[in-house]
């Protein structure tokens, strides 16, 4: 395998220096996590609670109706947060208010139900960081960033990233190396924007398919061509790196002179 | 004065240009702009207009209650939007929904519900620019970029900003140029984020007090104290800069690894 090798123990130390450094160096001392009990908010949450403290790691629930907390709710006790730490809202109200004065509802309905209530979420996030002067810990990985998968101005919007630079399949290594419930390790990933939605569904294939390819491209500045050659099956290679280039612009925007 | 003139004309010119070849780069036609009635959509969305062709341009409206959309309608009737392209959602009740499920709802209510306008006022935008699969006209200036004057995910979202590089006295300039309707030049700059709200209030001073010493400082480099040599008023220089530097970290967010 070409993937690039993490050594857990020590990206994990790097990772617990990195939250801690970058909360003290803004002048604040606690950060927030909404928690949907996907793994990489709950390995954020282990992280953020590891480096700055248990006592200084808020936990924000923002369930849509039906959504179970369950895993949420074990992330939140394995990372030891305080019971006055726990917050949850449950969006499903706002957002349908939000909803009814959409226009052209029957176009792409699913889809756009989904961003708004990604960017609802943010909303409430953001609302109680203001609250309480703390700092938003993001829960993006650099397989989602590179993919586009995700929404702007919602579920990538933080003051700082703690699993940005790491692929998906990293971010699994690195949650077994701290020993987080198995639950949450196998559930299967889900950007949790309607019932049923799975990635792996909506993007055509799997983290563990698409990492050693979005490496080989977008971090070894290796060809289409030449990544086919080494063995990957050419329909992946080329639904992988079309998805790339496709969502490229969300990290360039917004455009200006 | 030691402001940078601009060539109205050339910069007009130059916009145009920007608009047009940035939205048909991308693959699309069409562009949209929340209308305010202040003086930088107003702007923007004129602009827009003369770039794309009137027929390309939508306007959305999001008034909170109470917020007159007189000006808002000069502007969109001055740019020759088209009544099939004219839109109107009313955000009091979303803004209210959201809004009662805050946490510790005394902390700077003002400002949060503010926050919260604003952002809901981008998922709208971004919710009809998806249904219609056009792109987002933003409307930020250089000044309120610099001074950190903006709500983030909120106001500054957009996947073009033609006004980014134009400092707030220059966008009067520009609007002055093509002779946008003179009660919306006149008018006092708001952000809109509860009644009665004005920029110059909230900061302190006013734009074109401003915009001399954010170029000194942030275009030419020159020190605080070289400023003040120049004749600035040291108290007005020390509020401008202080703030520039307090909302540094709006532009680098999120840290990451």
């Amino acid at each position: 395998m070409v993937f690039p090798k993490i050594d857990s123990k020590k990206e994990t130390k790097r990772v617990l220096s990195f939250i801690q450094k970058t909360v003290h160096r803004e002048g604040f001392s606690k950060a927030i996590v909404a928690c949907s009990g996907g793994i990489d908010s709950s390995l954020v949450l282990t992280l953020a609670s590891k480096s700055l403290g248990k006592d200084n790691v808020l936990a924000l629930k923002l369930p849509m109706a039906n959504q179970s907390m369950i895993l949420a709710n074990l992330a939140i006790s394995f990372a030891g947060i305080a019971p006055e730490n726990i917050f949850e809202i449950k969006i499903k109200k706002p957002v349908e208010k939000i909803a009814e004065k959409m226009f052209f509802k029957s176009r792409g309905a699913d889809l756009r139900q989904g961003n708004i209530a990604v960017r609802t979420r943010m909303i409430y996030l953001y609302d109680l960081a203001k609250a309480r002067r703390i700092l938003v810990c993001g829960t993006s990985n650099r397989s989602e960033h590179l993919l586009g998968y995700f929404t702007r101005y919602g579920d990538e919007a933080a003051d700082l990233a703690p699993l940005l630079h790491l692929y998906k399949t990293q971010v699994l290594k690195l949650a077994e190396h701290l020993e987080l419930p198995k639950e949450i390790i196998e559930a299967t990933p889900s950007a949790g924007m309607w019932k049923g939605q799975t990635d792996e569904d909506e993007l055509g294939f799997s983290y563990a398919e698409a990492d050693p390819i979005l490496h080989l491209f977008c971090d070894k500045k290796i060809k289409k061509s030449q990544i086919i050659k080494k063995g990957f099956d050419r329909k992946l290679v080329e639904k992988v790196i079309k998805r790339v280039k496709e969502n490229e612009f969300k990290h360039k925007v917004p455009y200006s002179l």
